[in-house]
């Protein structure tokens, strides 16, 4: 059977931290969906369909990786896609509490699937999209906090 | 003297990991009062009425248990009711520290008032409102995590 | 039926923010025991019978507070004295993970006890015996972090 | 070479912990900047102008200090001012994790500015601007947390 | 290429939160070796033959996990048997901040190692070798908290 | 009046994370003492003599940087050396937990020392003297955690 993972996020924008876990993943399965979540009420900064594009750039010659976008629970996203693992990256330990709460209450409502974490490297622990973000609408050069070849445009 | 504690919340909603925090406080105490506090700018997702109503429900054969909404100060409302106590649970250590901050501050404030910690069981301890309410939003099946005889409608 | 309240801990040696705990619980119980862990081969520093001596004259105009010694499981020792609550003051949140652990563990061997937590005062946070005995050890002034009767010797 | 210290914050409103930090930095730095953050799309509670005149009347006898107001990135404000230290309190374990990412994306965006951190001290740790907000909102009593000289109006 | 996962620790004892972990890793890796850290300095407290020989006995009908003790680096042992992966367990925050330093520390040394963290289910996320230890010792009954089979004579 | 720091630690070793501390707090003090705590009853494993003459070769060309072993209080070595300020760096958030605690007790003793934080940059995150005394015991290649002309011998 396909060891399909799904790799969920807002990815506002997707940052070389983001970049590094699913690099580091891809031996461990046979395909890895970076899944944009989608939220009708909270629109996010970066349109979802310049995401998804910028994101498809960056691995568009690592065919293991998909970009989809997806409304809802991410189980039954999960569930949609044959998926058995979640993959995550941890930072710090705050976003561990988070990530283990989430974790746990995914596992509660669909006990098939395993949330598998992979952890930042030191150098790009501080990096988030949040702060990501605000750099970018300051002005700032955002430029080494994303992937090589992603082009925000 | 009678003990009254006052376990305040949004409790929106009420979850599994609330109502066993006050079944295990019960002998602690001679009367409690779940306040939800309420909010004129921040409207929380379920109507308040709904709120009262459904934990009043969960409560009906418990006479020592109470449920009340506010608004202002949590130590002005235990002021009001003659409470001494102010009630909480623990979940995790980020929940830790900002219970810590806002339960010294109300020592500051009202240093006759003491609040008492009691900790989430560990298969409560990823359920949270925030989460909970999520779970329904997207149509998910909530029923695991809300006591038994409550009826969301 | 009366409510008794164990206080565990080693009290090597008893300090100010223990005091505390033991004061603002008073009321909250029936009787509380201080109950000093006793392991036959961690020592400690100060010697178990000067502990106990110590405490006991902190506590001599309050009738309620007994002080022990005992050795072996905590929640042995709560069954053995008809203690249905275990005492704990929380200070910060490496503390809470590990009295989560404790807790939450007892619970598991005895489902009857509860677990309670205060917290320190805020001027009392960085107040722990560790420190406390390091600084006696160096020939520092402890008099301020020690309860006023208390007098070491 | 004079050494300046940018001071960056909402101070939303300035309390007796940031107070406190300012005065114990004093000694360290030849000018110390009380920058406060801009930003058009949330404006904050208190109005800026209020902001500055308050915490400019707290320091009035202290020329050591100045009080500005800015937008944008904060490295970039400090550049502009020629301050190569940016001073932060730190309070709890929370605030940690948030101010190392921030300091160490500050890092790699302008090298030469270096972050330095002084703790509040115990009493003054649970004391937040939030909390103090959430205290004035509901009519209570805030003098206790905010600079003797300091007068809201 | 076979996916080798190490899964190292000192399992002193084995307990049910480690088993989970393994089990729910099989899927995921074509072997497990669980390996046993020596150190001849710390002798632990359950003889290391024993150890080995009550996980072996866990797992004898799972021909993919295999039980080895070692001495030395972790990633030596790694390297020693062609293992690309680490495996551990993540229970709480303070787990969480010692691992990463682990983690990263280790991929500096071997960078082609990756480690990959599951999550304790919430139920098992209190008991940790050190306290089902404790209990032992003092006579307590520890049959809930180690595995079905596993055997401690 | 010259505005001298004192660097308090055991060092053993001194690694890159405490180079990089002390070389970005060089502009903010007259002096810098490396102060190694020596414990009569704890030796450490690295003999204090070798630590000392490892750190001085260090900072061979930094005159404004002295290496110094003491016993006792830090705060009286702080005293004796008219020192106003102890500097320290700051890891993970479990390092700051007990860094506070330490820094709020000697301000407690010595109100008039000052304890400034500075953060380890990113890359040097996961490195602590523990870790790298562990790599070394056991045969590792440490020279990548330590300062480049610094000479373990």
């Amino acid at each position: 059977m396909k060891k399909i993972a799904v790799f969920p996020g807002s990815f506002d924008p997707f940052t070389v931290g983001h970049e590094s876990i699913v690099l580091r993943a891809l031996d461990m399965f046979d395909e890895i969906i970076i899944a944009i979540g989608y939220n009708s009420e909270k629109k996010g900064f970066f349109p979802i369909e310049k995401r998804i594009k910028w994101i498809e750039k960056v691995f568009e010659k690592t065919p293991k990786v998909k970009v989809l976008s997806f409304e809802g629970l991410t189980v039954d996203f999960c569930k949609q896609h044959n998926a058995k693992y979640l993959l995550r990256g941890l930072r710090t330990s705050s976003d561990f509490e988070f990530e283990r709460a989430i974790a746990q209450m995914n596992k509660k409502i669909l006990p098939e699937v395993e949330s598998v974490f992979l952890l930042t490297s030191p150098e790009n622990t501080p990096i988030s999209s949040t702060i990501v973000r605000e750099i970018y609408k300051h002005g700032g050069n955002i430029s080494e906090f994303i992937p090589k070849n992603m082009i925000i445009e």
